[in-house]
């Protein structure tokens, strides 16, 4: 009893020299499985090899979860307490004979909780990067999945637009943010969402990462909002950057700067072309406006399961794109203790281009 | 520049016999810098030795985050290409000379990703658990963290109280998970809850982690509903469990043996008794009954920053509880195919027993 998902991830196996590989819960394991899996302070570990029976340890009152698992899996549980979870991971990897052989982890979702549990059965396993071999699987979405990206498009954007008539000088950024995920939920967000919203103002908009914080939004700011919904576990992710009331002149060029380059950077991608194109376009737009040193990050990053995933946009990448990949485009100018701007968009790449999932304004709009 | 908080740690790093620890984005990273940083596939790694300036590798753009520290921290920052991230962690952790040296992690948190970079630094240094030295930072919760902790019970008592007379005959899972997270929100949770609300009747209530499906709600299920706030970064996380109109006889006394056991729970902590003493505490009451092999999971784990973390209410946990310590008291009775009862409360351990920060009603009330 197999699925097209899991004979994928056995023939990248293959190909990528690897004997097997160890994946805990995260993205790549709802990915294969369709249950997700909480990462807790009990390891759970699904170990997959070319041509055997998966295994899989997990809690003992996890069975419920494992038995809705589409293919079959060997279960080695365990109970409440910590000091017997060594024994029955050993037991686990060893009926697997896998010492000596190449067990792939994803060094970016896998903790030294689960890594430590493997290697006591495969003490003299190798343990290579298998983020690659992985990431192949989840590149190319497919019709189903492209459909709940585009429907958690539309859902964040009913959202924000539902909140913005109700943003006044005054509202902090907590509130804002609040009634965003609010109205993210009501338009039928899953219940947990990709990511909570970014909503900065004045001076906090120029950090790329910003919390909200408690500070009110005046007359004169740049209100930066950078929000997603996910829907059947798909997610979207956005930026849109306000004026509240009359902004300075500079932010209103340089608010156009950032539209264009988002306009360059999500027109660049097609199949065929290295990641770095779209970071390239985007970025030339405002190197040649002389702010190259103001926009601090890479242009996008992959999108689907998870907010950061492959592919990565970066003038370093050569990756080629092919239909199906999916990315955010999201250039920004940033100016420390006065203010930041970003507009992001969410694409996926079709035959002879992209589809640009989100349609919301991307002009410097007035609110408060 | 010091804080409380980092000298506590760098005596518990001499206590423990470590030279240092490695810390990355998460509750203790939180808890001892006041700022909440990512985690993320850029890793970011807080280096802390017993008598030096802390160091930090991060990325460029998160500077801006990084100045917000209140203590003195010597950065190391790399931009967007990973194959430059390598170098400049070598470079932080030589500068620190701990090659051969003690240098503690959190299994639980450290992923490899950040792990094998720090290891880059430092190839012959040991990286023993520094789990527990950490841990005593935060068991001792203070009088605000405790403020925090009453204010998200508070916050997330009402919300469920506030949805209660919504929930009909028919709805799904998913609709009154949604309609929970909408009101934890609007009686001001932070935009990030602690966990997304487990809402799951019938047979699915069997599942101590379910996930919230599309399963309408019908006449004689059980509705089990484990939710939480957050509020300055603490969280609260209880558990009661509703009857759809008229559940089977079984049920009624099993929610009753559930209820005795979680009162025997919360009446059982005091300093000096070890955690052991409040799992035998419920679960004596469960076996009793004559439902042990129903009872699946320990009776609780501690909370605060994190819904699960030190210390934990296991039958075989001999750590002595002292004044200042939160954790959850949980029991439950799960038949696997029929549905599960489970009653969850919040507790911290006061001088001479504890305090039971929430008082909603424990008893099986009807809903629908």
């Amino acid at each position: 009893m197999k699925t097209a998902r899991l004979e994928q991830l056995q023939t990248a196996l293959t190909q990528a020299g690897l004997d097997a590989v160890a994946i805990n819960p995260g993205p790549t394991l709802t990915y294969l499985t369709g249950v997700s899996f909480h990462l807790m302070e009990r390891p759970i570990v699904l170990l997959v090899l070319r041509d055997q029976e998966p295994v899989l340890v997990l809690p003992e009152f996890e069975m419920t979860k494992a038995a809705r698992i589409p293919f079959k899996v060997n279960a080695f549980t365990y109970g409440e307490n910590p000091a017997e979870w060594g024994g029955v991971f050993k037991k686990a990897v060893m009926s697997l004979g896998l010492d000596g052989k190449k067990i792939g982890v994803e060094p970016r979702q896998m903790r030294l909780l689960e890594f430590n549990h493997v290697r006591g059965g495969a003490p003299g396993a190798e343990f290579p990067d298998a983020t690659e071999a992985l990431a192949s699987l989840r590149l190319r979405k497919d019709e189903s999945e492209i459909g709940a990206m585009r429907h958690a498009v539309k859902v964040a954007q009913a959202a924000l637009e539902a909140i913005l008539p109700s943003i006044n000088v005054g509202a902090t950024e907590r509130e804002i943010a609040n009634a965003l995920s609010m109205e993210l939920l009501k338009n039928g967000s899953d219940a947990e969402l990709p990511f909570a919203p970014i909503v900065c103002a004045g001076p906090n908009s120029a950090d790329p990462h910003a919390t909200p914080s408690d500070r009110r939004i005046e007359r004169g700011d740049l209100l930066l909002v950078d929000w997603g919904a996910a829907t059947d576990g798909y997610i979207s992710d956005l930026t849109r950057t306000f004026a509240v009331g009359e902004v300075e002149a500079e932010w209103k060029k340089i608010a156009q700067i950032v539209f264009e380059a988002n306009r360059a950077g999500c027109a660049a991608g097609r199949p065929g072309v290295p990641c770095a194109s779209v970071d390239k376009a985007a970025r030339a737009v405002i190197e040649q406006a002389g702010y190259g040193q103001y926009f601090t990050h890479r242009t996008g990053h992959g999108i689907g399961m998870e907010g950061h995933e492959e592919p990565y946009m970066r003038g370093d990448n050569m990756r080629m794109l092919y239909p199906g990949m999916a990315y955010t485009v999201e250039p920004g100018i940033y100016l420390a203790g006065r203010g930041g701007v970003r507009i992001e968009d969410n694409v996926v790449v079709t035959k002879s281009g992209v589809e640009v999932l989100s349609d919301m304004p991307r002009e410097l709009r007035l609110v408060g």
